[in-house]
This record gives C-alpha cells, sequence and structure tokens, in this order.
C-alpha cells in the first residue's frame, strides 16, 4: 500500500492511503501518519472521505520525523568519486525535519551558494522503534520506503569535515512522493536509483550495490540511538554527483530534477532561487 | 534570573525560576521551559507556588529542544591536540534531544565501548529565532547560558569523519543545572570553563579564548538552519580532553564529573555502567 502526507487548499496537514489518483483521507483517525504508523494501525485504518491526488499539495512522506539519518558514501561508485577511505561502519550525518520537502515543491537554491547539487537516495521509513536493533530483526522495523533527493550546498557542506550546513538548507531535502510499504515494495536489490536532472540521467545504479544494506545501517544506527517509529534514514546516493564531474555539474533555478526508483515512483522538483 | 526544568516524585516534567535552593513553580503559566522562552514573557511570569531544589529531580534545561548543534574544535588548544587544520568556518555537528542529560542524573557508559570522554563547554540557549542572524544581532537572540558536557564516545566518533555515533548516546550530554539569563550571567570572556574528573582539574580555560565566539556561530548556524526559541548551542571544549592525553584518561562507572562555568554553576554527573 502506498501512503501520502498532504495538505488542501488553505488546510492543515493530512494523511491518507494512495490508489492511482485517489487518496483514502484517513486524517481524522490520527493525529498524522507518523501516529499512525506507531499505533501500528495503519494498514485496518478505514474512511469513505476521498480525495483527488489532483487536488492536494503533497507533504514530506513524514514532514515531523523526530530524526532524520543520512548515510554518507553508500554505493562503491560515490566512494571512490569522492575520494573517501573505506571504513568499516556506515557514515552517519543528520538532517533536520525543517530541511525536508514534498513531491512538486520547490527546493531554492540558498543566495548564498552556487553549489547546490543533486542526491538520489532510497529513503527508509521506521515502523517500530527499538535500541540494540540485530541485522537480523532489523527489517522487521522498516515501515516503508520512499524515493529523496538529498540535495547538498556543496561549499558549506566542506566548509569543515561535519556535513551539518551543506545538508540542512530548507527545502534541500525532498522526500516523496509517496511511502510504499514492504509487502508492495518487494525485493529492492535489482530496483534502480534513477536521478534525472533536466531528463539527462546522472545517476542509475541498483539498490543492491550499497556498501553497508539498510539492515546493517538500522543496526548501526540502533546502536547509539533509539529508533523511534517514523524516523528516516536517506541511505546514501551512487556515483554521478554533479560536484564530482568534470566541469562540475550543478543545479540552478529553473532546472528539474527527479528521483525515481521503481515502486516507489518519481519524485520530482524545480530549482527555485531565494 | 535562573531557571531550571525539573521533574517531581511521580510527576511530570516542570519549570521555574531558582533563587538560591527555592524554585518557585511556573509550570502552569507555560507548557514547558521553551515555550515560555518562545512566548518573551519568561521574566514577567510568578506564581506562589515553591518547591525546595532539594525536592526535585533536575532535567536538562531544555528537556525538549528542537535542534542541538555542538561547535567542534572551537578552542585553539583542543584543535591543536586533535591535529585539526585551521578553517574559516566553525565546524558545526547534532545531538538529539534524547542524548541530553540533567544536573545529577547519570552518564550511562554504553556496553558497546570502553572509550567515553570528557568535553566541558558553555551551553548557549536561543531567546528569539530567526534566519540569516546578523553577527551584530547575535547576541540579542540569547535567552541565557548553562554548563554542558559534551560527553563522547571516542571510538564510534571515530568510526568515520562524522561525529554523529559518538556524540548521540543516550544521557552522554548533561546539560544544566540551571539557564542564566544573560544580565545575570555578565560578561563571560573571561570566566573559565573548568572540567574536573573526580576533583582533578582536566580542562580550564576562559570563554574568551574560542576561535569563532558565540555571536559568529550563531550567524553562521542561522544561515543554513531557522533558529528556533529554545535550540542549543554547546559551543565546544577546551584543550586537556581525556583522548588525546598519553595514556589516554576514560572516564569509567563510579567516576564522578563535573563542568562548572563561574555564574553558570557546576554541573556534576556521575559514570554508571550499562
Amino acid at each position: 500500500m502506498k501512503y501520502v502526507s498532504f495538505s488542501t487548499k488553505g488546510g492543515a496537514l493530512g494523511f491518507g492511503r494512495l490508489n492511482g489518483d485517489v487518496i483514502t483521507d484517513l486524517s481524522g483517525q490520527a493525529a498524522d501518519l507518523k501516529t499512525a504508523i506507531s499505533a501500528g494501525t495503519l494498514a485496518s485504518l478505514h474512511s469513505d472521505t476521498t480525495i483527488a491526488l489532483a487536488d492536494v499539495t503533497l507533504a514530506p512522506v513524514i514532514p515531523n520525523p523526530d530524526k532524520v539519518f543520512c548515510v554518507g558514501h553508500n554505493y562503491e561508485t560515490h566512494r571512490q568519486e569522492t575520494g573517501r577511505a573505506a571504513t568499516e561502519h556506515p557514515s552517519i550525518f543528520v538532517r533536520f525535519a525543517d530541511s525536508l520537502s514534498g513531491h512538486n515543491q520547490p527546493i531554492v537554491m540558498p543566495k548564498v551558494s552556487t553549489q547546490l547539487d543533486f542526491e538520489g537516495e532510497l529513503a527508509v521509513i521506521i515502523g517500530k522503534g527499538g535500541r540494540y536493533i540485530s541485522e537480523q530483526d532489523a527489517m522487521s522495523h522498516v515501515a516503508g520506503y520512499a524515493c529523496f533527493n538529498d540535495a547538498s550546498v556543496r561549499d558549506w557542506q566542506w566548509h569543515t569535515r561535519q556535513f551539518t550546513p551543506g545538508k540542512n538548507f530548507p527545502t534541500t531535502g525532498p522526500f516523496g512522493p509517496y511511502m510504499v510499504t514492504p509487502d508492495e515494495a518487494g525485493d529492492l536489490s535489482e530496483i534502480n536509483v534513477t536521478t534525472r536532472l533536466n531528463d539527462d540521467i546522472v545517476q542509475q545504479q541498483p539498490i543492491g550495490d550499497m556498501i553497508f544494506p539498510i539492515a546493517t545501517v538500522i543496526a548501526y544506527i540502533s546502536s547509539f540511538t533509539p529508533l523511534k517509529p517514523g524516523d528516516v534514514i536517506a541511505s546514501g546516493t551512487p556515483g554521478g554527483v554533479g560536484a564530482k564531474r568534470t566541469p562540475p555539474l550543478w543545479m540552478k533555478p529553473g532546472d528539474s530534477v527527479s528521483v525515481e526508483i521503481g515502486p516507489m515512483g518519481k519524485l520530482i522538483n524545480t530549482i527555485t532561487a531565494e
């Protein structure tokens, strides 16, 4: 099944189940999608109210996660193009929730930089929280998957070794269009993460090429911090980022960028100037 | 004035104004200290209910900040002992709120490490939010100051270049005992940050020695992410950390560690095993 968070004209944030172009509006059933995931009742929620997908503005799949983790250099192609040494553990950095954005929403290129880059990724949404989750159990903690664009302001990312500044400008974390539950997503290993800039394919690699698979990343993160329902893990980007091209390929106002991942659909955003 | 967040026996979290050993209980006046700061009415809140400081458990000064930033290598002594290159901008990493702890609460040494280190720091609590705050205006955005111990699980911090794992184990961010407003804190430049491990002074340096002063850090952070009332900035630690000693000096169960900063008082915590 697919789930979305959305707002209607002048309305508050809601959530629902998506069937084709129609949303079953579940907003009355729980405070938000995160709360419904946490309650473990998502699949059984029911409503007779529907809204056309065309009539809503999609929000980030989880608009209010407690924690958003990103994995650095988790595909060998990207690790090599960045010149990073191989590590025994995943590299984890943090996004604040207010850096997230929804499908079809603008990515605002900050006025303090011209180095805005794309990073197509698979986002993992945690369904069941926990600490010291084992790799064996990790996949049972997943509520679903979505496309993610870990758009990066490279000069700010590289001010120091800590990536925080370049990964937290508002709107630079598009996340959607919807969450797909694991049963519907199926086996992900052969499915490509495909990033397009103005229809040119700029990144494309199967999820099975990850250096640290999703279960390993969940187990690792839950060793140092408790995971909660609705937490998000952007699982890393394949090679091909704009910064490592010659000459560099930066996104600029007017550009359209998309991240497409098989059953997770296609996340499209346009760059605007601040 | 001084403010605390606290819980009473079996009671919910509250907050109040501290005068000597007596708390004026302001819990009924706003949802929490962060909300009261945000409303801008903190100084005018009044209550006839008092509680003895001895009868409460102190929580982190702000138990529920939206964002907790830490500044890396912000004293020349610490930058040199870590062998980091000088940078033009502050190094910023992130703590989750659930890694914070209160005065007199245990720091739990995780079972997955033996490399638990101290980092005494001045915490800055944001009073007025904003984006693109200028250095000139930055100090008017400060609600107050408190002691902070950015206790670090060094092996996990150094798994990769991103510090996230080593800085987010639960209870490793003691923050208190109380917030002191800027008028009462006065000029901070000559005031020492003093860290003691079992009564031995292990770090001691005046706040004026910071490489990037508080105003610069606030301006920098607000360039890439909006600051909100109640956000916390742990402003960096002086030289002397245990990891850079020969042999290394790790904290262990039973140890007492404190951070003392003039008018901000003394934050004391004991290490316990997980």
